[in-house]
């Protein structure tokens, strides 16, 4: 399937295709990818047979699993990056170390209508997949060989989709990724010096200055990071300290949850005439008992979203040096954001 | 000019516009860019007063600063990140840290030829560009106010290169880039373990097995990293130990540096169909006496140079996560450049 592998300097895990890898050729076709053809999209109605056996889904009346009449509908990656049917090992060759690719690669598909974008939903159909995204999460976390679960959304071909048909993504890894553990430490090692939660205190700062809000409402809150790495990067947090995306306490304001995913999408649309974007769902990490590394962890992490327009084009660079250049101070981005009407 | 700010939970810092910022509008005509146009490029012979007045230039004969005869040419950069007029001065406001955007930025043009690619360029070219960027690198060092000296090439709109002309960046910084700071230590743990530079045995096991090496010379080995986060990306390192990229034993072996850096882009260029790229010089950072944190410096760290093709995609979902998906082996990219003939 795939196998794991460990750089030596950095501690970073890389996911190796080994089988059916892509060869030199093949890189150009995904240099024209062109927009999917309803036609011949496994992710629309009617095509359920193009895609492996469904997972969940969120279903009409009495429709059958695997044939029409959902509304969401969860289905394993057709191309896993994990596969779920590895066995879980570890090794060394020589000084460097491997592990099997162990993992869980989902799909959600959030709409039956192939161009129905998350913004132009309404709040009960982003409510509804925002509650399968929940239970999703909610149960790869009972498997104790994950050790992260990552929530991810490719919105455009140069943000990576290779379907335009709306769609989130889940991969389950079975070590924690490299992004994640910094944050994790940085937000431990904060908490160590002021015994608070960085992140609740970023918020208060925000709420306090204001020039970078993008909106609020009753539970939640979207502004533009003081130190954003891109112009429009806009984070999404709990109001409520919370660590876990489907703790109840979210799951009882999912609807305002819906609605700043909304609005917030519909601004950043407005704003830069429907740009292509990720974002991903920074929840805690699979808890383990008293392993002391996650001892303050209900203290000290907070779970948010971070949304990631793709407007600029340096990424190699930023890649390779973890340097970045904005070149739109984020109070402007808010600014022009929270004065966008939607 | 511009601020750096620093991310309160990661540590990292970012540079922020706040003069002559980019407005939302503007990012279309960055999508559309086209390739430059030699009659408007500021690189081109008998363009010299298109660009800020030189800082330095390999010429021919008597030739005039500022005016044609030039083999090489370094210039700041007309819309630099960082300032070099600017006072290096840190500040707070409430909980984040900020600092002035000081810094230097120069390019480096390798020839007046508008379309002369690296690749393309004989030895003697690459040898004398080469020079140029140690000096540039060594004469940069003398200047405490710098913590890094950063040394890089985009090569491709892709890559992020918004002229053609071939010609490097260096950005000097006051601040040590996140991921060279993760370098240097991820090398010094090593080092503490071990006693030995993680480089050098890198170096050792690649060599021993083979497989993932993709050229090699009396002094310097190109190779496809174990942990490789890109299809094709590609590392080269000097045989012998040392930290400087512009270290006299370096400049000695200069022409094999220039001949490996041509063998691989060459390579890279027939297996891919001359990809888009960016290549960043991971030299050491300036030095400063008695730091502590750089006391074995000169035995844990290596410099190389990164190499990354641009084929694939998916940067924004890295970007957040820290998670690369590589659909190429490295042994299977490796072997497809060694067996390039070029």
């Amino acid at each position: 399937m795939a196998e794991l592998r460990k750089d030596p300097i950095l501690g970073r895990w890389v996911i190796i295709a080994t089988e059916r890898t892509k060869r030199p050729g093949s890189y150009h076709v995904e240099k024209d990818a062109a927009e999917t053809d309803p036609a011949q999209c496994p992710f629309c109605l009617g095509h359920e047979d193009m895609t492996p056996p469904e997972i969940f889904a969120i279903r009409e009346g009495r429709s059958q699993p695997n044939k029409s009449g959902w509304k969401v509908r969860v289905v394993p990656n057709k191309y896993p990056a994990l596969g779920i049917d590895a066995p879980l090992k570890k090794w060394g060759i020589g000084m460097f170390d491997a592990m099997t690719g162990f993992g869980a690669h989902e799909v959600i598909i959030e709409t039956p209508d192939h161009r129905r974008e998350a913004k132009d939903q309404s709040i009960d159909e982003i409510t509804t997949w925002l509650y399968v995204l929940q239970n999703r999460v909610r149960d790869l976390h009972n498997d104790n060989r994950f050790r992260y679960i990552l929530v991810f959304k490719n919105k455009g071909q140069a943000a990576g989709a290779s379907l335009s048909h709306p769609h989130h993504q889940i991969i389950g890894t079975p070590v924690t990724v490299k992004r994640v553990k910094e944050e994790l430490d940085g937000a431990m090692d904060y908490f160590k010096l002021k015994e608070r939660c960085v992140f609740c205190d970023i918020m208060k700062e925000e709420t306090e200055k204001g020039e970078r809000i993008v909106y609020e409402n009753d539970a939640f809150i979207a502004f533009c990071p003081y130190a954003s790495r891109f112009p429009f990067e806009t984070w999404i947090l709990p109001k409520q300290h919370c660590i876990d995306f489907y703790d109840n306490r979210i799951s009882e304001k999912i609807r305002s949850l819906a609605d700043i995913l909304k609005v917030t999408l519909q601004k950043l649309s407005k704003a830069l005439d429907n740009p292509e974007y990720n974002y991903i769902i920074h929840t805690a990490p699979n808890k383990f008992p008293r392993q002391g590394y996650w001892q303050t962890i209900e203290d000290d992490f907070h779970w948010h979203i971070e949304l990631l327009p793709r407007l600029v084009k340096t990424a190699g660079f930023e890649w390779g040096s973890g340097f970045y250049i904005n070149p739109t101070p984020p109070e402007e981005a808010a600014k022009f954001m929270r004065e966008s009407k939607v």
